[in-house]
């Protein structure tokens, strides 16, 4: 029994429609999440800028005392994952091994597709870890970088927002993939306009749901589930203003408002 | 005279925009460019966070030596302005005072519009500008967060830019506005695909060349002009991959791709 928290870090609020799965799958479990709201987002800046944020992140974390580091976050996932188990001395889970799994076992062709940002997309780490699950697959992949400001803005839901969609996505009605992996954790939050646009025969694979499973199966594996009957707790951190994270983040999931608390990353960065 | 630089920053290659009227207004002068690219964009941030940052742009070019500061920056201008101008002993010159002033001295009626990002909407200081130099004015404001992406994304001239446009932007038409002040260094980008969608009603103004022309004032006023006969110089930092800066700022105005150089955050926010 292990009564510490787990640990999860986003760029911003993405990362809150992974927690919503984590808090299904673990309801007695603790959890603190960092969104670093100051530097938002990660999406377009460069494998070293992110790895350094990624690092900065984690030994916030760390310090908080968690047993389990989830990153949220498919940009700080691709760029920072295998450096960040490297440098921990506690399990580290990212989103794209579990979203890439969640794909290839749905599968009934060998065509599918995968969404995210520019640094997701460029780093194919989607790609080689559905290759390595089936090496026969045909991929499909696209940066869409209007998404993050469409879903941060509360945009989601607007008509404009088709448009925005069909610009990006239309390709992959024409090239007929069966599934889309949303391969950024603020895409679920277009999840159903997505559905809208491209009609009901392309799947769309939501990595948040295996992630969490994936998490579930380490807590068990490790014995770290934590001693508590009663529903655990989320305690919430961000760099930039709680007002602003918490206006955001109730556009993506449920969230208590009274539980979010400032840093300074000046602390962070100078702790290093 | 005085052949030290004059230093400019943006949270990005927005401001590149400025630095274009800088060097046909100041042709001989040396000019030393810093974009933050590793925490692009500062529009939706907080006033505290993009002070800490704009204070560690002004370090960064300060240290380099510069005899005179422009703030190429509109959400940094109304955050950082005021406290910058106390802290440094060197001139210091934002971009929202010359849009101001543009923007009345071609005014026939009292119905002016401000677009910007969200954080320099929030803090009014167009508004306080404009109402300083005609306290008759009617001002309606709006921010318009997707321009920035669009920009930065090259997507100003696709068509789906049109709809983001009259999203924002119909409203103006409605409130009937006589003129709109770009109050975002990126918009000028969009000038001709705004004007096409609003029309020839409503005139855009880019306070780009009027903050030019107030250096130009002050490099006079100071005797501060260069001793140089030919063309002056423009060296360019940024805080992510130079790449990628050279990249995103070539689809704004022509840059020299050899004389950018990559700069670590840490470097600058250790020094402070």
């Amino acid at each position: 029994m292990d009564n510490r928290s787990i640990g999860i870090f986003d760029s911003g609020v993405g990362g809150l429609t992974v927690l919503l799965e984590l808090k299904k799958a673990l309801p007695h479990e603790n959890f603190i999440y960092f969104g670093d709201t100051a530097r938002v987002p990660y999406g377009g800046k460069s494998k070293d800028v992110v790895m350094q944020y990624s690092m900065e992140a984690a030994h916030f974390l760390k310090d908080k005392g968690i047993k389990i580091l989830v990153i949220a976050c498919n940009t700080a996932t691709a760029f920072a994952l295998d450096y960040l188990r490297q440098e921990l001395d506690i399990p580290v889970i990212g989103v794209i091994k579990a979203g890439a799994a969640s794909c290839v076992e749905n599968l009934s062709g060998n065509r599918v597709g995968v969404i995210g940002t520019k640094g997701t997309v460029k780093s194919q780490a989607y790609n080689k870890a559905l290759l390595e699950l089936n090496p026969n697959l045909i991929i499909h992949s696209k940066a869409c970088p209007l998404f993050v400001p469409v879903v941060e803005e509360g945009m989601a839901k607007e008509d404009l927002t088709k448009g925005i969609i069909r610009y990006y996505l239309q390709e992959f009605v024409d090239t007929s993939v069966e599934s889309i992996i949303l391969g950024c954790t603020h895409y679920p939050v277009m999840e159903e306009v997505i559905k809208e646009v491209l009609g009901d025969r392309i799947a769309l694979i939501n990595p948040a749901y295996e992630t969490a499973q994936e998490v579930k199966k380490v807590v068990s594996e490790k014995g770290y589930a934590a001693e508590r009957k009663e529903k655990g707790s989320v305690k919430y951190y961000c760099s930039d203003e709680a007002e602003s994270f918490y206006e955001v983040g109730k556009r993506i999931v449920p969230i208590e408002s009274c539980e979010i608390e400032e840093i300074d990353l000046m602390d962070i960065v100078l702790n290093e």
